[in-house]
């Protein structure tokens, strides 16, 4: 099982922990420390290592720090983790503090006297962070200053740094060899006038390279850091026990590896140009380069990335259809088993991995799966522990939003179903939000158009009803990586310009507080838009869909349905049918058929 | 009649003034001269004076400059005006440039050597422009320089500047006197440290001061400079002439009214902060705060004039019905005359202006009246004059967009008409337009976005079939004063939150070059959203409906249409019944009621 459900926070630990970071802070000289969820990579999943924030203050969460001063510690959490940090936290030495709401500048201004020195650890923080806090605290006279991690000095125990085996990402999931990868991004940067890019994001660095790590959950990269020169040769660090023969032959002459320790002189003997990403970058890579000329640009592989290939398309549409197998057998017997009324949150999410566990290629869940019925499934980011878990009651929405790993590709899918009969509430609210999703499915739009263009169409049906949602509609989705990718997004703040081979999930939802939740998600891949008849002599594109798994027909409200929706949804059930049935066993076969019936 | 047809230029009169202009830049020592189609108001609309343009090339249209070099004259202009600019200019002496697919500044860098040296007149162009070109400039080593108006200088008999009177907007059509007006603008200033804001667009000031003036066609707007003080206190600087007692009486102890010859060394003796807008204050008044700390901000007036109040409002739904009745008596009209033939385009501008003239307080269009039939409607800014003028042909699209200005507030309308059978692409384009058109009208969205947000919603019906339009959605209108009126737009590149009151267009359109064109404008404003069953506690906003004038009916692809498309529809028409009915003589009545029948 890749999910656990325990809950693994101890409160009583913080208060001694707390008491020896005071003690080293006072040792160093330092007025604070700010202890982020963080690793030197900016990842969203941390290896056990980096999991400072969890180990000092007890709060396990997804996204979180902590700034710690000789008579305060705050814990800052956003709001989906309010009710958790309280029961995590020791309230009697740790104060929860409501961030964005409260900025840390903020915070320590009126914490600190002038004059005060708070230290960080140049590794966990980037350029851009500590560039806008340094001037958010510049006028109160309160310094920012670098400094080994104090947390590290006083964690007997800390467990090592991850030292996952690295694989091969076979070339025919890749569509390109690193060698075009690294000539084509040096060119870049000769272009430019740079002589070196730095790369610390590890799915950066395993695309270009076309390696798979496995140093955190969830993620399969390599905790690993690159210097890509213009010549396209790349010297890659890290630990040598990552890397096999195997690894190394597909690496070639024109990569070097070499131990992370040699990353930073590395750094320091760089001149000329070299370009870094202000928004990743850890601010020690910035100190290191200081013999150089630094040039702030978006990281280089993030586009390409971005952009993917005809056989990384492939690869997601073949582990699209695996896991439209595997979640059809579980819907099929969630059909079966839940209007019994005698399941679980957890028995559902175990369900599930079991179903994908029995795909081929399956490397890991993409995240920890969210299975929330009844008000529980308004909470966005739920996750299931123990002690939340609820039965899933006949007749309250439950909603699954879950994804996979597979050799080939990344899923992420929503569903929201009904374990029996629902009110009309649900059901028109259900159906606004399938508007919103079909719209996204089928719009086509002139070349050049954000995600922020697109997004207010998802929103149109709910707003119309004094409905909306407080997320975004899409994020990026990589092939066999993070399941978060950026920089395109359906969103409010996207401006990045929508390109062919982008990937992207499509979710809008509706959470009515302690009632329900609703999400309907697909993955969808920006293409050229079709040829149509008396079509304008404009460029323009569409998306098409990776995603096969019935939308819930119990939860529509049929009359609301324009003529065009309604056909949307009966091509989209015929083409489940069309694509999934075939590799489905007889019973599961059956009930697609009739989960796909037309309206 | 306020509109005229005759073709103005004379191509021939332009070589010997270019001639004149060239003699009197080498006297003055410079490489070249800037003569723009601008007025020291940045005004869309110019008095006679400011007609540097149209007298030195013959090139009228409304929008343009031209770059006189001692071997090159280059008069930029945008592709509405790619074949008018050929027709009105003698192409031996000037050379035509695409705008802004050339810039200026790469024009210059083409054309002169390093060293050149450039004449501008410095009440012409606003800062910003002045800056950004300049940047653009300093590479190649071409210089800007501030100078008297050398076409000025050679024009023999130029007008002179306007004198028309000023007269009273009474306080039952403003809504707020201007004494509150400035001293809320004033308080706003201190808040913010400035000691003064210099104001010089002249709708602004009429705002401010609930004056309006008549120194322009269209805009009833005075040409005048203002200094607003953070104690409320004001400082017009106008000609004499154009102040009557009783609009003195009206503006009082608190305003204090100069020649314009004082407004020079007025600025001069500003000391301290001065807030100007540099998107429209002259590079002029900024030398002139050579002893003040200049603060670049919006104009003051800007926003709150966007925000109309109860008052403005009212005004503004009684303008709109009166022109309501004079646009169906012309449309009646037009159903009667058109099936035969015989019409042009300027018939159909003279009956529909001598319809808004039998209207209360008629003072002006608010623009020429476009009226363009089958080719001529997808030309966008077309405007008719006896050359082009075109036959209205039985089975052709008309497209007419017209609007007036009434003593209580302005009006802007665009409807397509059939004039006769028309095939079933303009039906299925014209269907597509109306449902852009719908969707604005009814959408309601979370208080915050901008015009950017909603474009989408407009074109997505069309982005559907391949189809766009490249125009904005809409633009801010205002109360008795300009028909173009900023900060608040529907379009891609609008980030100005929408607030309650702000008026705005509603045009979706669709153009096929050679064959038709497609708009339909209504003018809406923002409202809080009403109160909606089951909706979120989320502060949302909506629009409301100025404009009640049938849509053609005869235009509609029916089956295209959602439920909620043709309810809005009907409703829609049966409000125009409601509304207008009671002001049209019998005829036009029954003209109305089969022009409104449901769907």
């Amino acid at each position: 099982m890749f999910q656990s459900f325990e809950v693994t926070s101890r409160p009583g630990d913080g208060p001694p922990r707390l008491t020896a970071l005071r003690a080293a802070m006072a040792a160093a000289g330092l007025d604070g420390f700010l202890v982020p969820r963080a690793d030197a990579h900016q990842g969203e999943y941390v290896a056990p290592r980096d999991q400072r924030l969890a180990w000092l203050t007890g709060f396990t969460g997804s996204a979180g720090f902590a700034a710690v001063l000789a008579d305060a510690a705050g814990v800052f959490v956003d709001g989906r983790y309010k009710v958790q940090v309280r029961a995590q936290v020791d309230g009697a030495h740790f104060t929860p503090v409501d961030w964005p709401g409260t900025r840390l500048a903020g915070w320590l201004t009126e914490h600190l006297p002038e004059g005060g020195r708070v230290g960080f650890d140049p590794w966990l923080h980037s350029v851009e962070e500590i560039t806008r806090q340094g001037k958010a605290l510049k006028a109160a006279g309160i310094e920012l200053v670098a400094h080994e991690n104090l947390v590290d000095a006083i964690w007997p125990g800390q467990p090592p740094a991850p030292a996952g085996p690295i694989r091969v990402h076979p070339l025919a999931l890749a569509g390109q060899d690193h060698e075009a990868k690294r000539r084509a991004l040096g060119a870049e940067l000769a272009v430019q006038g740079a002589r070196a890019a730095v790369l610390t994001l590890p799915d950066s660095i395993a695309w270009l390279l076309n390696i798979r790590g496995s140093d955190t959950p969830r993620n399969p990269v390599p905790h690993a850091f690159a210097i890509l020169h213009d010549s396209g040769m790349l010297d890659l660090y890290c630990a040598r026990e990552k890397l096999s023969v195997e690894v190394l032959t597909h690496l070639g002459n024109e990569v070097s590896c070499h131990p992370p320790e040699a990353f930073e002189p590395a750094l320091e003997a760089l001149r000329g140009a070299v370009r870094i990403d202000p928004a990743s970058a850890p601010v020690r890579v910035a100190e290191r380069l200081a013999g150089a000329e630094i040039l702030h640009d978006r990281d280089p592989c993030l586009l390409p990335k971005a952009r993917k290939n005809a056989a990384e398309i492939a690869g997601m549409e073949a582990a699209h259809l695996r896991d439209a197998a595997a979640m059809c057998r579980f819907l099929c017997w969630l059909d079966q088993a839940a209007p019994g009324g005698g399941l679980s949150e957890i028995d559902v999410v175990k369900r599930l991995e079991e179903e994908r566990r029995r795909e081929e290629g399956l490397l890991d869940i993409s995240f920890e799966t969210i299975a929330g019925t009844g008000p529980n499934g308004a909470i966005v980011h739920y996750r299931v522990s123990e002690e939340s878990n609820r039965r899933v009651t006949p007749g309250e929405l439950l909603l699954v939003d879950s994804g996979a790993q597979y050799a080939d590709g990344t899923t992420d899918i929503t569903r929201t179903i009904a374990t029996g009969p629902v009110g009309a509430l649900e059901r028109v609210c259900f159906t606004r939000v399938l508007q919103g999703m079909i719209a996204l499915s089928t719009i086509r739009w002139p070349k050049g158009l954000s995600g922020r263009d697109l997004d207010p169409l998802a929103r149109a049906p709910l707003w119309r009803a004094g409905l909306d949602y407080d997320h975004g509609t899409g994020h990026g989705v990589g092939a066999c990586l993070s399941v978060h990718e950026g920089p395109q997004r359906i969103s409010r703040i996207s401006e990045i310009p929508l390109e062919p081979g982008m990937v992207l999930s499509n979710e809008p939802g509706y959470y009515r507080e302690g009632a329900f939740g609703i999400r309907i998600e697909n993955l969808i891949h920006v293409i050229p838009a079709p040829a149509l008849p008396e079509a304008d002599p404009r460029e323009m594109l569409a998306f098409a869909t990776l995603t096969w798994v019935p939308i819930d027909r119990r939860l529509i409200a049929v009359e609301m349905l324009g003529r065009d929706e309604r056909d949307w949804l009966d091509r989209y059930h015929a083409e489940c049918r069309r694509r999934v049935a075939p590799h489905l066993d007889g019973a599961t076969a059956r009930w697609l058929e009739s989960a796909t019936a037309p309206l």
